[in-house]
């Protein structure tokens, strides 16, 4: 394993900064609000559409397309199937956040249908989601995950492997698994798990990423060590969950190319 | 009437950061994250999911149920009486929270349909939502209360006696029935009206005491003292209503037993 | 042109307190949270309610009726027309905002169709959204503008024209027009667009002025100014667009004579 270098990171928000990507997100209702600021703060361009009369042509301007099955039903699911349809036509990067699988069979099953059928360049999840998608059937407790990514890399790589695609687990350390390549990301804070949707903010973050980082293993590496570097900076500020959530918008806004030299903590496969 | 004693809420809030139970929330669209952040600063597990597909699942997850009709519509409404039918049969609590019954007569007979189908343990809202619970066909303004709590204690013993339920009424008294039992909860703040979901987070506490202390009538009244004081704690940092929902966030995640005790004003039926 | 007196700004803010209108609101699942919260800080009572079964009663409680397609759908489209017809049978002002209008086409034909069929009072959005009414089939960059407001005057007057209407045009300087009524905003912070949901907010201010103020270009105009002026005090207070968020909605609620007398920089046509 050797150090990720900060700056190959800072590339990528520059970048970001210059085209301000469209981000296509079909999401659910709890989050959408905070993806829509955290999108705008590091200076994306986010879009909430879900109606399948406006996909086809939403899809067209998208640079990245996020998946997320927070707040699933039918219809809604639908229109996932039609977007990573048409985002695979377009060849732009899909990123899929199974939320709660393993927690219903309905999450599980519509989540291993939307890896096999849409074929997501990323699926980004905690370890508990993750290795719902090997265990057909098993169940979690609701939406926070009962497993350390460590416990989820063996399923995360033979996921990779048949699908091919980036699996990207959060939690304590992050581990990023593309085939034989680990990424780790120690950048992070304990209060994290404790605001809503900061799992579904790492999951469209890893779409700007990816819509400008032709590696998706990278960007989805960047992600994460943005996230958490960005998580430790509000930290540093807050005084609970509340002030947490504006200071975490912040620290993304103001996100500097020294503050990612100073905290950095992210290393990956030598090769 | 005697006093309320804070140990008794402090044993509670322990077994929450203990057990840290989830909480199935069928709720509205306004609330979601906000709710789903006090519920994850208080120490419980919070999971949203409307899909008919999935509830008998969540349902067999949960430590306890919350209904809100803040934005209903038939699928949802649906939804929710599977969800209560669920509930009742595993016999986890579940709180109703009618909000604008008396508003709208859609409203007002989903809210009466799921009081006497579904069975909740505690409706949890304010003095006209509950007199729109007696008086079919009355019209309230919208979701904001017209009446304070003492004007709707009679029409909520009558429906605590009817339905064997807990009615909690908010207001600048906050007052907890229980056929003939009574609490009355003094803590609170002005501000809080004016920071929209603050009841539907009362309502989702409440389901967060219920589903750790068997009886119901302690546990609503509990949640309400933990609202009020954590609303005092959050009106005293705040400078408007922005910067007093993140405090108040805050303040229910940092609540100490010694807040509870310098700050609480209930007092409860003796007997 | 002539400048905006401050004081004929806070006779309708003072009209607000006293009176605080019910908003009804059909609008988009990002912003409903952030939408009835700045709603309660400037002193309305919002509503959010989409069901067709309760559009009726609950635009018969309604001072003002706001319509948003940020997150359209058909059933909600269908909710929105049948609300836009019962408000125009009540005579209560409509405000739409197309949001993402020229982004697809089913936005586009969506906002052509409730212009033209729902006859708003005010048709209030940025640049672009404006622009796409004129040139059907016009296509922009999801929902941020590209364009400026003053090129936009031209399509608005002849929207205003046609269809009887406001336009309110936001953007670095905001532009009202009323066939050959201008005004022109000046007040406003560059870190508005980095936040979600802003100009949303500004419809629904709109609808809120609209409620008070039977000049429905001065609604329009007075809503611009006070957005501004919020976003100017909470910019100063903010360290980005986290904290802005929260200092806006203390900034409404705290809003004072004083802060229109000193910071008002609008004007609108002698006549």
């Amino acid at each position: 394993m050797i150090p990720i270098d900060p700056s190959e990171v800072w590339e990528d928000i520059e970048k970001i900064h210059e085209r301000s990507p469209l981000i296509h997100n079909i999401t659910n209702y709890v989050v959408m609000n905070t993806t829509a600021n955290a999108l705008l703060a590091i200076g994306a361009s986010p879009v909430m559409a879900h109606a399948a009369e406006e996909i086809e042509d939403m899809i067209g301007l998208a640079s990245a397309l996020v998946i997320n099955i927070g707040t699933l039903s039918p219809p809604w699911v639908a229109s996932m199937r039609k977007a990573m349809s048409r985002a695979g036509k377009k060849n732009i990067p899909v990123v899929l956040d199974p939320v709660g699988a393993g927690a219903t069979r309905y999450r599980t099953s519509t989540a291993l249908m939307l890896v096999s059928e849409g074929r997501p360049a990323v699926v980004r999840a905690n370890a508990s989601e993750i290795m719902s998608l090997q265990t057909r059937g098993g169940r979690t407790k609701g939406v926070d995950s009962l497993h350390r990514p460590e416990e989820a890399v063996d399923v995360a790589r033979i996921l990779s492997e048949k699908f091919d695609l980036t699996v990207s687990i959060s939690g304590a350390k992050d581990m990023i698994i593309k085939k034989d390549l680990t990424a780790v990301v120690g950048n992070g804070h304990s209060m994290m798990p404790r605001v809503t949707g900061l799992g579904c903010t790492a999951s469209a973050l890893t779409g700007v990423f990816a819509a400008v980082n032709p590696s998706i293993f990278k960007a989805a590496t960047h992600a994460m060590i943005v996230m958490g570097i960005a998580g430790e900076i509000a930290a540093e500020k807050a005084a609970g969950p509340g002030t947490f959530q504006i200071h975490f918008l912040d620290a993304l806004y103001n996100l500097a190319l020294r503050d990612l030299k100073e905290r950095i903590r992210a290393e990956k496969s030598d090769g």
